[in-house]
């Protein structure tokens, strides 16, 4: 196996309340704030079709995370036994991507405003992708 | 903005019939292979807890993509007007990381087989997530 490495360009920032990352809530759907996302200039013209009131998959990458953890506690809950990260949601993994679903609730300009996002504020933005049947459907 | 960029290393490759970026599906639920998931070693115990069944979020990158794309035919299709990235799944893109939602069909030591993927043999693995109720829910 070769052991390439390849390099992430953040393509804009969260502009959130949330800055403690104790205090942010596990999930988007937990009582977690709106939020902006603030896009670099050069990548403005790859948003031009997303609208208000679309749901969109939003990539972030955790830059507070430890990236050397194989195995955690579930939410941070030390009464639950450990288990792979890789069956968890902890920002705390090898590569530190966050994935969250949400809603284009305002666009100006480069800055669009998404609701209930659990990301912490500077959280680097990585990739918005729409939502596909496939994403949601009941298997 | 800060220009920080970040690392991301591969916890595995991708082994597919599926060669040719060409011919492979747009999707996985349009007739791709069944594929394996060959893991590095050092990141075992972080899938310690993945059983046959599970339905699990693979992030992959795609390591021959174009970064420098913002607007792009759906689908590589030219008789469609051209969007931006970010409302596509388009793997050219500013970081091109692949979305795949997926079965998991068997686990051999390090090696997972997973249903339908559509990426290319040897592209990297770069984490697996839990499926969650609020990524499938009807909004």
């Amino acid at each position: 196996m070769t052991e390439s490495s390849y390099e992430v360009r953040p393509i804009g920032r969260v502009e959130s309340p949330l800055t403690d990352r104790a205090s942010a809530p596990r999930q988007g759907d937990e009582g977690a704030p709106d939020a902006w996302l603030v896009f670099r200039e050069d990548v403005h013209e790859g948003l031009r079709d997303l609208r208000v009131g679309d749901e969109v998959i939003l990539l972030t990458w955790f830059d507070r995370a430890a990236r050397d953890v194989l195995v955690v506690h579930p939410r941070g809950d030390l009464a639950r036994q450990r288990q792979g990260v890789f069956s968890t949601r902890s920002p705390d993994r090898p590569n530190p991507i966050g994935l969250h679903r949400v809603t284009i609730l305002a666009i100006e300009g480069s800055r669009i405003l998404v609701k209930d996002l659990e990301a912490l504020n500077g959280t680097p933005v990585v990739d918005v992708k729409p939502v596909l049947a496939q994403d949601t459907a009941e298997r």
